[in-house]
């Protein structure tokens, strides 16, 4: 570990609240157009439940590249009709405000303090299924100070296809022994190690991803493990001291 | 002008004195390997001065791309040659740590506090012939704080290489009539026109690239023109306040 220089972070889930920021927005919409009962929280893992088998095509082939305000957008019309509301009587204005919310996601409250810690030490910078203007407006939202911003429509691909990782590297001039992914997903370290870059398993209560069979629960054999993301920054600046 | 959301900076020249950083590292190694009165500042032209030709061929398609860190490592070596003194007689440490001086150019003084209120209305990122971390060091070096790092290891391509200025505007979600490049050389914005990006002109003594004909004398038909990066702030935040 002694030669990593850069830390390479998930982000939906594991430094922002995607499932929390969605379920709030979605209550401004649903309390305009839909029957009194929807549960915001309810519609807005049906909402992100859509997404990863939406992705699915883009990894096998079978579709080309888009970013994910497009499979998103798709993916709430698709949802809205599974709660029986008619996406075209929904103003597309609002349609396209709901799907932004995607760029607006706020960051757990540990997210800014550790990745700037972190940032004192080695480069940082996000490695996530959103794409690079999405990365981007996120940080400014929030906060983030990343030193660079890599997004899937770099390698144009999903994880957790190996690309991913390995041009995620290329990119930052660095062999995967000298990287690590910080993610609160097995599936995703799993594809990281599978490409040589060290791990860090993140604790985050909300982080599971309905749109994944597996819960975030760690099989425990990682690099490094902690809670939160100050939790990572004490783990990894003192093994480094 | 009113629906800008990205500026784009050129870096070598506009936001930092590589000139002058080069030099004052180049004199560092002739002290102990050349001898007595080579001047480190025609030193460090001389090197600057292989750099576009020897881009030539990856934009001619000739030669596949390569980073900046290949191209000068190659360029030093024939540099010092033309110094009389032999590649093979300077240890290889430092020769590379010479080589390593492009990830360590100064910025000028007045770049941070530029960039820093022009990214409080604006996306503000480098826009470099310059690979992704080579980009990177240099904004750690300097704190230079851009929203995200756009390497010429992106699209693979050198300027003025329309796909340059087209890949970066596809990455940051905007329409080129809604970015706009900032520089110190008029070819860069040149092409950058050419690509349909608004053009901001700045003014930089020591900012001729020694490897052009032409030099830094800005024809004045851009759509801002100004002394330095603070200059180009007051104009920019100014025009649409």
């Amino acid at each position: 570990m002694k030669n990593l220089e850069v830390l390479f972070f998930d982000v939906l889930g594991t430094v922002v609240d995607w499932r929390g920021s969605i379920a709030k927005e979605a209550a401004t919409l649903l309390t305009r157009h839909a029957p009194a009962g929807i549960d915001a929280s309810a519609f807005a893992d049906a909402w992100v439940g859509r997404y990863d088998p939406s992705v699915e095509g883009i990894r096998s082939g079978t579709r080309p590249f888009v970013t994910l305000d497009e499979l998103n957008l798709e993916n709430l019309k698709d949802t809205l009709q599974a709660f029986d509301i008619a996406p075209d009587k929904v103003p597309q204005r609002e349609l396209q405000h709901l799907n932004r919310a995607w760029h607006r996601l706020q960051p757990w409250p540990d997210s800014v303090a550790g990745i700037s810690r972190l940032k004192e030490r080695f480069i940082v910078a996000p490695l996530s299924d959103g794409h690079t203007r999405l990365m981007v407006n996120l940080a400014k939202h929030g906060g983030l100070p990343w030193d660079t911003v890599l997004g899937a429509d770099i390698p144009r691909a999903y994880k957790p296809m190996p690309q991913v990782y390995l041009r995620a590297c290329e990119l930052l001039g660095v062999e995967p022994e000298n990287a690590m992914l910080i993610a609160a997903h097995d599936y995703d370290l799993d594809a990281a190690r599978a490409c040589g870059l060290k791990t860090g398993f993140v604790t985050r209560d909300n982080a599971n991803d309905p749109s994944k069979p597996v819960k975030a629960v760690s099989s425990g054999d990682w690099d490094c493990q902690a809670t939160g993301l100050l939790g990572i920054a004490d783990h990894m600046l003192k093994s480094r001291s």
